[in-house]
Parts: structure tokens; C-alpha cells; sequence
């Protein structure tokens, strides 16, 4: 049975990689300790996925590898199998589980309870149940029979989670939906997001019951919070904008010629079966969670470690509409649904170019049955243009290199919405997180002719609204290793004074080490620079410790009232940066569990909260950023992507340029057009200037527009 | 004869396209007609390039062009050759003039002086020249000797810019030189930058005459700054580091396979016998001029008007080593020197992938006479990963797009340095002006085992010095029509009030249009965005003025002092965004003259300072950038790419996604790696999952994976 990787034969437990995925075996394995510890119950499954061993017995394994003496003898931490799961009782509530399952004894060893308040992630069962309970509920019908649709409509549900419950409020587990009526069309794709219908109904998860239906405003600048004066005609306004091509009211266009990339000789990297990649002297692990999705594990480059442990942690996306009940519009997609488990089943020839390896992953039902999802993982490699490039205007001569970048790549779909997210390493030992937000923004009814303060009409009668999207990016890193330094550096003028700056150009770095957990703001009107050194080893050249850094990305951050639970939910949208003492288990910036909270429980202002040291310390850094997105008209159907990037780039960690000898090969497959332009003469496969030289480098032709020069001898200036 | 665009035959000067650059022959008729009006003097020439017509002549042949009414009557702005020169007298002394050449008549029709203080950008021959001086001069000898060379090595010069004069100098025409001692090779190629002799020699221009040698500080932090302990042995302690492949210590990677752009039926742009380049509903022109390189004009997106000019405008790199006369080191690399005259012949299969149009630009020596300059700009089009992607999770069919980009590129190489600039347009009615910063850093030399503040040692006794970069882009736009508005656009919290915010999740945006010439801040916390907008269109969907908007990139601006020279010559560094009304020939952000400026002089700040209205007008926006370069060991001794993007999108200027037209082709080139991960098998074409449909869309896989969910019809809810 395939593993993540999808190998045909899986090893035995006791000698799987630490870091790999469960097997289908393992799966099975853990969901029968649970049942036979849980006999008296009903179960719900809601994950089975390995546990990470704690960090102190995978360093140890982990060393003993990249020592080369792994052998049988290796002590290999236990391996455990995580399964989170309700108990059902026969009054039908439930309680939250969590057991961690020995593999080897197939025994479970640690059973633990979710606080009280506590809501774990939705799973695909309770938005099934979601659209049947309405489709049931009296309150639901009567609602919709309000609005006396015409019967060319059919009504669509999308399940969302809750949101955060107003003060003092103690809820039981809701699941809400926004409602849309959908042309009637033989073609099921039609796109019902331009009827949004103005309810919102609530489920009672664990009675299975529409507890209520809210109303939601559909006015406009001149309505204030009001609900709007609302036609009858709820949607005799709405139209229809169809994204799937054959839909299309205009044709698709035609001049758009192929662009393929071949990779004659295969791809540089290698994967192998328990998932270690190696490409272009980097090393690492994929990881999965249902969770968090790809995650990058033991990243080394050229044999020195690097990071421990990288991965995209949370992301909230709080609307700015004040009308009640939009305030519940905050979803937090990793952990109250799971970026793994809303990963996208990737097509060859769609999500990426050139040579793809998929990585597929293993992922439970509500029983607890294992089953493979494929391609949720890509991983290619791709051109971003020149590397590093000098022309010796002495000589003309010119040595240019191409930036190749290995992607890890997973799209997650949530509803209306997807998000793209990468994971890019280059030949200079830069590492670059990358996020892409497309999809179909979020809509409202707005009455007709009305314009509003709280988003933008993207199509008529529908109003998409104001909504920020904050991220946070997980780095435990190892720089030579685990005893690393938080590092702030800033650019600061220095005033102009004849004894420090003559002339006023100087200005000064000023360097400043992290000793206790904090939170740092962005700060780019003063260049401020994070980062992450070893102290205890020096750069032979620079004399300084070596070092990763990253430049904080200066973004709005939470927009909502600090004392609002919006907010409060979301602590780590409050800072840019956070650094935090390594914890095991620690990896989610918004606490453990997002669903329905009122407060972030757990998560990284907590982490800070402990004061603890972290200098020449086991640290962990943080990152936030965010987009504020007040859409466009032209972010409707679908939106062209948004693009983040956070880069993590080597500072004085090599003793040079790492890309140095990277070959600057000629791609003799290019093709220049003929000087009259048409396209006819683009295809002859023949390079037309410039010349190849035996090692793979080029030269450059003379031109008469340089900048001449010479390099005299020293004895014809010693010599008058 | 070949134009710009390498067209066989030239159209006679009359019916040439306004915008077309000059031919050989129009050049030649420029240059005799300066030659016939200047006899009495000698003339040196530095540039001979088309004069841009004013905009009210030129807007008049483009509406008409773009309305089809295009005739041999209709009227056409004069075409006519800027001229700038010197005429040199008997006794050496030069005057700085420019003529405006009618080129049909052949006749210069204007004549116009220099300042007195000002300083032409520096030409070829002056660097030649300034070699040819420094080694005949026994002030550089005798500084030369003093450090008592080996005989192994030669003496490289690198001829600058002379920076800013100390303030109430007022200095004939200078340049000056950075000194390097070179190791004898046959290679012609070896590195010399690794080894700086602390001298630079300053010379008279215009009397060829080395004036004088500055002393160039070695201490480090001990030595504040004083001159430091300098070794006897100057270089001793220097390394060379090579990047030249053939000299590498180090072998070249041998496991990067090739990577190829296939575009098997041809690009999907064509390039007329103008320039004229129309791809993917966009339609513009490419310019060149000496000073810019490649400029768009006429930027149309599916016959409508978005952009009047697009161009790189201006950048200065001042450093911030504050030991003198490290303040004069501060070029500005578009006005001292000219990245047209400073761009790379590009090479097919080293600077672009795929199918690449080349343009050519004539340049003028010394004596005026032109030369084809061969591919100074490359046009392309390039995979930019996905354009948008949505999946029904109902139906599990999922629509992606990827987006292609057409590129416009050019290099410019400036001594040590390289920048690498793109214009690059999207299918989604977007425009990004990308920079990369690549090259080799400027150092200094440093005594052995010190460290300095003012840089970092990236090689042994080599300082690479702080330094900025700072660009401005000069955005000329005209969206629907010449008459735009600028609104600034800012999201702000709303205080938690149980009248306007009652849960504190709403915020509000704040729009105000900018009324009178300005300059702006970037404001990445208050998410500013700077719209452009045409407040006379409405866009019907949204009902809000139809636009094109930017974020301002938040990054730092000129740190030295605000009353010192460095910073009083390049104002325009003091603020992100200028707001200007448009003025023909105001093209240069820090002026027309910068080289040895003491002050901005007809820059965005002087262009400000006439307080002009700009709300509904013929506005110009200025876009100011920065990137404070603090070196790593890894930028030596050629730096990988730094990149930085500048992104023009539209806002509510279309109805709709612009790119929802695109199809989404499946990639049938790309291969899955097998799974076993070797190469061998990867290198089969055959896509092996997902199926291709008639209209070249894909459908997905059904997974067990997706949330679950439903359409329910109308009347089923109605009929209980």
C-alpha cells in the first residue's frame, strides 16, 4: 500500500524514516488501539497522522545520519501515531479526543482531552451534515420561502466554520453556511456566486439542528448598520458572470501560443521513498499534516544544517463589514478546517510545468479508514531568470547564470477560496515561502443601485467584502546547528557632525541580539533586518557570526479593535515577528484549537508570555504578514493571484557567492525571431549570435559602446 | 541601413512613426547640420537621439492612429534630432550645448546652453581618456610606487563619476578612478576587485590633467576615521576569488540538467518595423534613448488607454562610508553615465529563455557618427506559475490558468556593477517594472584582521562598503484618456462603538484625491495605495471612478543627512511617490544634469514646488525605491540577484477578471516523475492522470477528500 510517497512496498514500523508519513498500515494500526480503547463509545474520526518525535530524540537520529553511522543498533525514536477523535454518547454529545498510539505495541500511550471551550477543526462529515440538516430545518425553508424564488433556482450551501462567539457567550459547536441560489443549468458548474442570499443559518453540530437563521443587511453607504430597505426581488438584480470556458459570454482567446518546458535529461532533484529530497546541494524532508500540509523538515545545504523545521503555521481572514453577523466571518483555514486536508488533487500539466514529482498523502474519514489522496504535493523545478551576472567591460566578456529553483507547491480550496502555497529553494541557499490567494472572493447581497462603505460591487447585487488574509510562517531553524540567535539590524542615519559624518553620508547599522521571547514590528523606513546567527561560529572571512536573515514584510496587520474577539482570537496578528523558545508540540501560531474560540489559547503570545531566554538558545522565529484586500472588480469571478514572498536568504553563512559554481551553461534551445518579427520565421532551432565555448560559458561579441579601458603593467608606472 | 529594429529599409524621415527612434541616416543628417551651424569650433558629440514630440502634437497623431484615421494628411509633429555636444575652443575650454535638428529640413531650429554649473553625463572617451591620463601622470606614478608592487601584478582602473562637490566648491568637470592592482594572467578575466589600492586619482576633464590623488582610509572599527595602520605591504593580505569558470578553485555543478522554453508554433506577440508590439490584448511601443534604455509608450490594453510613457527614471547609490572622499562616491547611473549607452549586447540562450525578439538602438561616438548597438533589449514571454485557479468543491472540476508574462528587458553593466531591469505585462491587465541588482560590490581595501562599521570584509582586506540603491520610476499614465486624478487610498481601524463597529471587526477606507502637486510617503500599516484614476469614467459595476492603483513599496529612502550633499543632489530620494503635472521634457526624477551636481535642479522636487493642480489633469506619478545594501560574504565576488517589483494594476478599470478569457490549456509537455524518483524514468511524455477535454479545460479527479455538499432545488424547499 502506498505511503505518502506512494512506494509500492512499505518498511516495517520499527524501521521507517522518523519523519515519514504514516502507511495505510500505520493508519490501521492506530484506528484499532482507539477502538479497543473506546469500546463504550461511539467514535469520530477526525485525524490519524504520525507524531513528531520530540526534538531531543530526533536530533540524535538525525545526527547519527548525517554522521553516516545509522545503523540497526541506532536508537530511533518510538513511533507514534496521533489520532484525534470524538467520543459519542447515547444523549449524542461529544467529547474531544486525542490519543497518541505506540506503532510497535500497537497500544495507546497517552489519551488527552480538549479544554472545554475548546472546538477541534471541522471535517468533511459535519459539512455533509451541514446542507442536510438545512435542507430539513422548518426555520431554513421558511426562510428561503421569503424570498418566493422563482423555480429556475436551485439553492447552494456553502458550510463555514463559526467564527468567534460574542463576549461571555458560551456556545456549543455551531457550524454557520452562506446561502446562494444557482441557475438551474445542465452544466453544473454554473457559478451561484453572484446570487448571494441574504441568511445565514446555524447548526447545532452535535444535535444536527438549524438553531437559528440570521439576517444579514443588504444596504448600502445611505443604510448605515441598518439591514437596507431590501427589494423584493432579492436577486432580480443579481447576474450571472460564468467562469468555467464553455460558459464564457465571450470566446476564449486564440493567440495564446504553447509555452512548454522540457526537461530533456529529467529533473535535477531526486526523491526518494521515505521523502528526502536532494537538489542542488540541499537536503531536506517532506513532511505532511492534515494541518499544516507540506512541511519541510532537516534542511541542510552542502552538509550544514540550516533549518529544523519550516512550515506555513495559521492564517486568518477576518471581513471588515460591521453589520452584525459578519463579525463571525473569520476563518481560520488551518486550524478550524486543515490545509492538508483541503489540499488540491494536483493534474500534470496544470499546476506546474515541466517535470513534476506528486507526493501523495494518506488521510482518514469520520471511521477512521484510510485512504490515499494523490498529488496534494508538487514538487518541480523552475527558471527565475538570470542568477547572478558580471560583463568584464575590459575584456566584454560576460558570465551569466540562470536561477534554478526547486518548488514544493500545494493548493488548498476553501469553498470560494484557494490559496497557493510554495516553497522555493534556490542555488544561493536563499529559501523563499510563497503564497498566492486566487479564487472567488466572498459576497453579499446588496440592494440594487447601492454602493457601500464595507467592500466593493464586483457584480451586480453582489457585494464583495473588505477582508484582510494574515499569515503565519513557522522557522525552527538550526543554523550550524541548534544553539541559534535572534539578531535585530537596523540602517540609522547619522547627523551630519565633523567628528562622525563630515559629509553626512554615513550612516550607521545598528545590531541589537534578542535575550528573552518578544514580538518585533516591521520596520522598513529603518531597513530593520532579522537575523537568525550562530554566535558560537565565526565567518573566517567577515569575522561576524554566520547567519540566515529575513526582512520582516512590512503589512497591514489585524485591522479589528484590539479588545474585539475578532482580535483577540488572532493574537499573532498583532506583531510582524515573534521569537519564541523552542517547545515541542508548539507549532501553531493561533494556539491548537481555532474553531470557535474567543481568545488565542497556546499560540505564539503565549509562547512569549513565558519570558523566556532565547539567545545562543533552541529559538524559534515567527513570521506574519498580511493582505488587506478591499476587492477590485477585476478580482471577480475569479481573481488573478496576489502574490507574498518571504525570502530567508544566507548572511555571512558561506565564505562566498554559493551560486559561484553554478554553470553558465547557453540554452542552445532558445530561439531568436526573425528580424521582420513574424512569427514564421521564430522556429528555426538555431542560435543566431553569440558563441559557445568549450566550458559551457560564453563569450560576448565586441561592441564599440563600451566603456574603454586597460590594465597597465606596475613596472611601466614604477619606471619614470 | 538598420533602425532600431533592424528593418532592412528605412522609410524616408517624413513618414517614419513619431515615436520611431532615429535611423543611421537621420543621424547623419543631425549630425551635419551641428557640424554645419558649430564650424568655428571643434565638437565633441555624446548624444544624437529623436526628440519625443510635445504631447498635445503627438496625442493628436496617436488618436488618430488609434481611430484608424490615420493618412499621408494627417498632420504629424515635426520630426526632429536632439543634438547634445560640446564645442571646444582653442584653449580647451568646452561649452555643453544641445541643438534641436529639423530633420526634413536638415536645419538646427533651437540651441540651448548648460548651466554654468552643470555637467553633461560622462562618455567613452572621457573614461579611456581618464586611463590614458592617469598613467602618464607622475602624481599617480609617484602615489603608485610608494606602495611598492610586485612586479606580478598590473594596475586596473575603473574611471567613476566624480559624486557632489563639498559644498561652495565650484569645480571644473572631473572624474575620477578607483584603483586595483590585477594579477598577471593570460586570462584576461581574473578578478582584480579583490585587491583595492587606497588612492583615487581625481582628473580635469577638460585639461586631461590629474589633479590630485585622494588617501583612502584601511582602518577599521578601532580607527574611527582616520586613515588606520595600513600594512606596508598593501595587498599582502588580499585573495583573489574568481568567478570566471574557467579559474574557478572550485568545479562547476555537473548534476543541473537542462532546463528548456519550447515554444513550438512561435511567441505569441509580434514586433512591427515601429516597435510596435501587440500581445495578449496589449498594444505599445518601445523607445530607446541614451539615458533610459527601453521606454513603453502608448500602452493600450484591449483598445483602451492606460499608460502615455513608461520609464525607468533615474537612481543614485550613494555609500555611506563617512570617512572623506568616500562621499563622493555616489553615481547616478541614468544621468551620469545612461543605462541605454551602459546596456549589454544580450546573448541568445544567456539572458532569456524561449523564442526572444532582440532591439537594436544606434549610438554616436565621439564625432557623432552611429553605430548599431546590437541587442540592447530582448522581448520575450515567460511562464509566471498560475494566472488564477478555482475548483467547484460540489463537482470537484477544477479551471486553471497560468499566467504569461511578456518581458522587456535590458542589463546594464557600470564598471563593477549590474542592474538588470524588466518591463513585464500580464495577461490580467497588470504592468510590473522589476529590478535585479547583480554585479560585483564596490570595495575598499581594509588593513589585515580589522572590521570596519562602514561594511563588511567579504573577501580577505577587501571592505565592501554599505551602500543604497535608490531608482525612481517615472509613470506617465492615461487611463481612459490623459485626464486622471490620483487618490490616495488608506484602510483604518474603527474604534470598537456599539453604533458604528458593535463587534470592532469593521474598518473603513479612506480615499482622498490629491489636489495640488505632492509628495507621498509609503504607508504599508495604513495599507496605502495610490490609485490613478479617470474620475469622468465610471466603472457600471462597481459605480466608483474606474482606475489603475500601486502600493508603494515601503523601503527605506536616503539616509544621509538631509543637509548634506549626498542627499541635497538626489531629492528626489527623500519621498516614495511624486505627484506632478506633466510638462514635456520633464523626464529625469533628479534633473537633466546630475553629474557633479550639488543640488536637484529640474527634479520631481522643483516640479512640485510650482504647486500645480493635478486633480483631473495631466498628472504624472513618480514611483521612488530603495534598497540599503549592506553587503554579505555572499555577494562576493558577483552577487546573486537582489530583485524588487513595482506592480501597476487595475482598479475597477475593467468589468470583469481581464484574464477570464484565457484558456486554460493543459501543459501536454509535462512529465510526471515516476515514482521510484529516478531519472530514468521521467523523461517519457505522457501525461498519466487527468483526461483533456474538447474545449481544453481540465477535470479533475474525483477524490474522497472534498468537503461534501449540495445543490437543492427551489420547490424542494418550498414544498414543505
Amino acid at each position: 500500500m502506498p505511503s505518502l510517497n506512494g512506494a509500492a512496498t512499505v518498511p516495517k514500523v520499527a524501521t521507517r524514516h522518523p519523519l515519514e508519513q504514516l502507511s495505510v498500515d500505520e493508519v490501521e494500526i492506530a484506528r484499532q488501539a482507539v477502538l479497543d480503547a473506546r469500546k463504550t463509545f461511539g467514535v469520530l474520526f477526525r485525524n490519524i497522522y504520525a507524531v513528531e518525535p520530540a526534538k531531543a530524540q530526533l536530533v540524535k537520529f538525525l545526527n547519527a545520519e548525517h554522521a553516516g553511522t545509522l545503523s540497526p543498533d541506532t536508537p530511533r525514536p518510538p513511533r507514534q501515531a496521533r489520532v484525534q477523535y470524538d467520543t459519542i454518547s447515547e444523549d449524542r454529545s461529544h467529547e474531544l479526543l486525542e490519543s497518541i498510539v505506540d506503532l510497535t505495541s500497537g497500544k495507546e500511550v497517552e489519551l488527552r482531552k480538549a479544554p472545554t471551550v475548546a472546538q477541534t477543526a471541522l471535517i468533511k462529515d459535519e459539512f455533509v451534515e451541514f446542507t442536510e440538516v438545512c435542507v430539513k430545518s422548518e426555520k431554513f425553508k421558511q426562510a428561503i420561502q421569503e424570498f418566493n424564488l422563482d423555480d429556475k433556482y436551485e439553492i447552494a450551501i456553502d458550510p463555514w466554520p463559526c467564527g468567534g462567539p460574542n463576549p461571555d457567550d458560551v456556545e456549543p459547536r455551531y457550524t454557520q453556511g452562506l446561502i446562494y441560489a444557482k441557475l438551474k443549468h445542465e452544466n453544473p458548474d454554473t457559478n451561484h456566486y453572484g446570487f448571494p442570499l441574504p441568511i445565514i443559518p446555524v447548526m447545532d453540530t452535535f444535535k444536527k439542528e438549524i438553531i437559528r437563521i440570521d439576517r444579514l443587511a443588504t444596504g448600502g453607504t445611505e443604510d448605515g448598520l441598518a439591514y437596507g430597505t431590501g427589494p423584493k426581488d432579492i436577486l432580480g438584480h443579481c447576474k450571472p458572470v460564468e467562469y468555467v470556458p464553455e460558459l464564457l459570454d465571450t470566446p476564449l482567446r486564440t493567440d495564446l501560443k504553447p509555452l512548454n518546458v522540457s526537461q530533456p535529461d529529467g529533473p535535477s532533484f531526486t526523491v526518494s521513498d521515505d521523502s528526502l529530497i536532494e537538489w542542488q546541494k540541499w537536503r531536506f524532508r517532506v513532511g505532511f499534516t492534515p494541518r499544516e500540509c507540506a512541511v519541510l523538515h532537516d534542511v541542510h545545504y552542502d552538509g550544514r544544517s540550516v533549518l529544523y523545521r519550516l512550515s506555513l503555521s495559521e492564517m486568518t481572514v477576518p471581513y471588515g463589514d460591521p453589520r452584525p453577523p459578519f463579525h463571525r466571518k473569520q476563518a481560520f483555514d488551518f486550524g478550524d478546517v486543515g490545509a492538508g486536508r483541503a489540499a488540491n488533487n494536483l493534474e500534470l500539466g496544470c499546476d506546474c510545468l515541466g517535470v513534476i514529482k506528486y507526493l501523495d498523502a494518506v488521510l482518514v474519514d469520520s471511521e477512521g479508514k484510510p485512504s490515499v489522496s494523490k498529488n496534494v504535493v508538487c514538487i518541480h523545478e523552475q527558471d527565475n531568470g538570470i542568477g547572478w551576472k558580471h560583463t568584464n567591460f575590459r575584456t566584454n566578456r560576460a558570465v551569466v547564470t540562470r536561477s534554478r529553483e526547486l518548488v514544493v507547491q500545494f493548493i488548498i480550496t476553501l469553498a470560494n477560496y484557494e490559496y497557493i502555497f510554495a516553497y522555493k529553494l534556490d542555488q544561493a541557499g536563499g529559501i523563499t515561502v510563497e503564497t498566492r490567494a486566487t479564487g472567488m472572493v466572498s459576497v453579499v447581497n446588496i440592494d440594487p443601485g447601492k454602493t457601500s462603505p464595507w467592500g466593493n460591487v464586483v457584480s451586480p447585487g453582489a457585494l464583495a467584502q473588505n477582508h484582510q488574509h494574515i499569515f503565519a510562517i513557522r522557522v525552527d531553524p538550526a543554523i550550524d546547528g541548534h544553539e541559534n540567535t535572534i539578531i535585530t539590524e537596523e540602517s540609522l542615519p547619522i547627523p551630519m557632525n565633523p567628528k562622525t559624518n563630515p559629509w553626512g553620508n554615513g550612516y550607521e547599522i545598528v545590531r541589537k541580539p534578542v535575550t528573552k521571547s518578544t514580538a518585533i514590528h516591521a520596520s522598513p523606513f529603518t531597513n530593520l533586518n532579522v537575523k537568525i546567527a550562530n554566535t558560537n561560529k565565526i565567518n573566517p572571512i567577515s569575522q561576524r557570526p554566520v547567519a540566515y536573515k529575513f526582512t520582516p514584510m512590512p503589512t497591514q496587520l489585524m485591522l479589528a479593535d484590539p479588545q474585539s474577539i475578532v482580535a483577540k482570537r488572532a493574537a499573532f496578528a498583532q506583531h510582524h515577528v515573534w521569537v519564541t523558545k523552542y517547545k515541542d508540540e508548539e507549532l501553531f501560531a493561533a494556539g491548537e484549537f481555532t474553531n470557535q474560540s474567543q481568545l488565542e489559547i497556546g499560540g505564539v503570545a503565549d509562547a512569549v508570555a513565558r519570558n523566556e531566554d532565547v539567545e545562543n538558545n533552541d529559538v524559534v522565529v515567527w513570521n506574519v504578514f498580511g493582505l488587506t484586500h478591499n476587492p477590485r472588480v477585476e478580482d471577480w469571478p475569479v481573481m488573478p493571484v496576489e502574490i507574498h514572498q518571504f525570502h530567508l536568504r544566507p548572511a555571512d553563512f558561506f565564505d562566498r557567492n554559493p551560486a559561484l559554481d553554478v554553470p553558465g551553461q547557453k540554452n542552445i534551445s532558445s530561439v531568436e525571431v526573425g528580424r521582420n518579427g513574424s512569427a514564421a520565421d521564430c522556429c528555426h532551432n538555431g542560435a543566431t549570435n553569440g558563441t559557445e565555448s568549450a566550458n559551457g560559458t560564453v563569450q560576448g561579441e565586441p561592441t564599440s559602446h563600451r566603456q574603454g579601458s586597460v590594465a597597465v603593467p606596475v613596472e611601466q608606472l614604477n619606471g619614470h
